[in-house]
C-alpha cells in the first residue's frame, strides 16, 4: 500500500483517460444526467446513457464501466440495472454503484441491497449514511454512543467492504476509500461541494472512469475522489456561489494539470 | 393583512431555511429537476426527488413540504402524485401544485383538476393562463373584452382559491398571491426570468421551502416570489445573457442578504 | 442553389423566430432537455416538453415544429413518438429526427429505421455514425477502404435522402446539408462542441426552430448548424473550459447579431 502514497497514480489514470476517452454506460437518475455526462466529457472519458430493457445488455458490454445510480429510482429501471449488472459482471466489466438515498425509504434500501448481491459492483460509492444503510443492523457494532461519527462510517465501511467483497467509497469532509483492511483517505475538497446536486453521482461518474483505465479498483476508486477534491479546491478560488462553482468545476475537470495533483493532493493510508 | 408590509418576514424565512434546511420532496418533471435542485440547495433547503408509487408515501412524510409538478407528465407518475398528495395531506405537510402547461392539453388540464380535488394542495402556483384553466368555464365570467389581463388573472385567481381553499400564487410581470379576499403583489423581477426554462417551477420548489418554515401559507407563497425576482434583478445586473442569468440567479439566492431584502422589496396588499 | 450562397437567410430565420416566437414540440432525451429548452429559448423560440401518449397528438398539432430525439428511448417512449410524428405529418408540421445512438445497439438502430418508415420526417440530424447506420448495409457502397471518411459521410446522406426523400444534416468539423442531390457545407465551429453533452441535441433542435419558419427546410438545416456554428466560435472566445463554453454559446444565441452572421458566416454548395 505504502506506493500508493509515494508514487500515486491519479496523474497518470487521467492520461489514460484522456488518451483512450473509455466509453462509461450510465444508468443514473434524471436530475444528474446531464451534468454527469458533463463531467465524463471533461476529464476526458466518453459518457452514453441507456437504461431500456431492450438495450441495457448490449450496450453495458460496449462499454469500459458501467455506473448504477438509484437516484430517481422506479420499478422497470431496476430491471434494467439488474440486467446490465449481470451483463457487464460477465464479461468482466467493473460496475460502480452509487446507493443514493439508501436508508431513506424502504424501497431504496432494498434496491440497494439486492444491486449488491445480484450485480456484484467492482465499488459501491455513497455518502456515510448511504454505507451505513447496507451494513445488516446486527453487524453495525459499537452504535452511535461510543464512537465518533467518521469512526463508525469507517467501520460500516470495513464491514461493507468485507460482506460483499469489493471497494467501498464513501465522501465527506475527509473521503474513506475502503477495500478489506486497506483504507485510503483524500482530504481534499471544498465546502460548496455539497451545495450543487449531483456532486455525489459526479463522483460515483469518474469513478467509474477511472476503474475503466486502473485495475486496481482501490487506487481507481482513491484516484476519482481525489480528482473531485482538488478540482473543487480550484473551482472554490474562482467561483461566486454555488452555480458558478458548479461551472468552474466542470472546466477544471477539463483542464486540470500534473502540477494541481502534485501541488495539491492530500491522500494518506488510514 | 397590513403588517405584512409594515413587518415583511422575508428575511426571517430565509433565515429559518438555512438555519433548519427543512427537507423538500419534489415530484416534478424531467426538465428543471436539476435546477430545482439547485436552486432549494442554494436558499439552504434539502431536496430530494422521488416518484416511485413503491416510495412517495413514505417520502412525502418525511419531508417538511410537497412539490407536485406536472411539467412532463404521464400516467404512472400521476397514481404517484395522488399518492404522495394524499400522504402528505394526512400528516398536514404543505402541499405546493404546479400545474404546468394546463389549459395547453385536455390531459394536463383534467390532471391538475384532480389533483386539485384530491391531494387538496396548500398553495397551487402557476402563470396567468395555467391559473385561469383551473376556473371552470362557467365561473370564468366577464371574458375577454371586458378587463384587462391582468384584472382577468386577479379574479381567476379569487375564484379558484375560494373554490379549493387554499393560496393561489400567479408569476407574471407583477406576481398575484392570494387567498380568499387578500392579496399581495410582488414587482419584482426581472424580464431575462422569462427566457430562462424553469424560472417557473423554481417559484415553486422555493414556495414549498418558505411553507416550510411559515405556517401562513399566504406569506410564505408571497415571500418566495419576493426572493425569486430580488435574486433576478441582483442576477440581472452581472449577466450577458439567460445562461449567465441562471448562474447568476442561483448564486445570487445563495448570497441573498438582509440588505437587498431591505432595499429591493416591492411587495403591497392591492 | 446559388442563390444561398449569393444571399443567405441566417439573418432573416432568426429575425422571424425572434418575431413569431414558434412553439417547438420536443420528444427528446431525459440528459438534454433542460439544455434544449434554454436553447429554444434563448433563439427566440418556444420550447415545449410532452410525451404522454394521452397528450403527444394534441401537443404536436399546437406546434410549428416537431423534435424526435432517441437519446434515452424507452417503449413507451417509441409509441409516443409515433403517434407524435403521425399527428405532426398530416398536419404538414415539419418533423426533425435525431437517430442518437442508432448504429450502437439492434434497438436503437431498429427504432430510428422505424420512425423513418412510419413518420416520414422532413430532416434527420445525426453525426456520421448515426447517420450511416441508417442506410442499408448493401447500399453503402464503396467501404472505408476506397474513400475518405468525410466522402462515405456525404454519400450515405446522399443515399438515405434519396431513399426517405427529406433532408439529412450531418454534423462534424464540417457540417454537412443535403436534399437529393443539393449539398451545402457549413464550416463554422468550435473543437469545445464535442467535449459539451446535448450540442447535436441542441443543433436538432434548433433546425427544427428554423424548420418553423423557413419553408425551405434544406436552408432551415443549413441555417440551423450555421448558427450553431457561429455562436460556438463566440463562445470558444470567451470561456475557459467546456461548462463556461456552454453557458458563452447559449448567451451567443441569445445576444447574436446581424453582423456575427455578416462577418463570420463560412456557408458553400459541394
Amino acid at each position: 500500500m505504502r506506493e500508493i502514497l509515494e508514487k500515486p497514480t491519479v496523474w497518470q489514470d487521467i492520461q489514460r483517460i484522456r488518451a483512450e476517452a473509455p466509453l462509461v454506460h450510465n444508468i443514473t437518475n434524471y436530475v444528474v444526467m446531464n451534468m454527469t455526462a458533463n463531467a465524463l466529457l471533461a476529464i476526458g472519458a466518453s459518457p452514453v446513457m441507456a437504461h431500456a430493457q431492450e438495450e441495457v445488455e448490449e450496450m453495458a458490454v460496449l462499454a469500459k464501466a458501467l455506473v448504477i445510480n438509484i437516484g430517481t429510482l422506479s420499478a422497470a429501471w431496476i430491471d434494467s440495472m439488474m440486467k446490465a449488472g449481470r451483463a457487464a459482471r460477465q464479461k468482466g466489466i467493473p460496475i460502480v454503484l452509487d446507493p443514493v438515498g439508501s436508508g431513506a425509504t424502504r424501497f431504496r434500501t432494498e434496491t440497494a441491497q439486492a444491486l449488491v448481491r445480484n450485480s456484484a459492483p467492482s465499488i459501491i460509492r455513497g455518502n456515510a449514511s448511504e454505507i451505513r444503510s447496507l451494513v445488516l443492523a446486527e453487524q453495525s457494532t459499537k452504535g452511535v454512543e461510543s464512537v465518533h461519527a467518521s469512526e463508525e462510517t469507517l467501520e460500516a465501511a470495513q464491514i461493507l467492504s468485507s460482506n460483499f467483497g469489493g471497494v467501498v467509497s464513501v465522501s465527506g469532509r475527509t473521503d474513506l476509500v475502503v477495500e478489506g483492511g486497506r483504507t485510503i483517505r483524500i482530504l481534499n475538497g471544498h465546502p460548496l461541494m455539497s451545495r450543487v446536486t449531483g456532486m455525489g453521482c459526479t463522483a460515483t461518474a469518474l469513478t467509474a472512469a477511472f476503474a475503466a483505465v486502473n485495475p486496481s479498483h482501490l487506487t481507481a476508486a482513491a484516484n476519482a475522489m481525489a480528482v473531485m477534491g482538488i478540482a473543487g479546491e480550484i473551482a472554490g478560488e474562482h467561483c461566486a456561489g454555488p452555480a458558478s462553482f458548479e461551472i468552474c468545476f466542470l472546466d477544471a475537470l477539463y483542464n486540470i494539470q500534473e502540477s494541481d495533483i502534485a501541488h495539491r493532493l492530500k491522500m494518506e493510508i488510514v
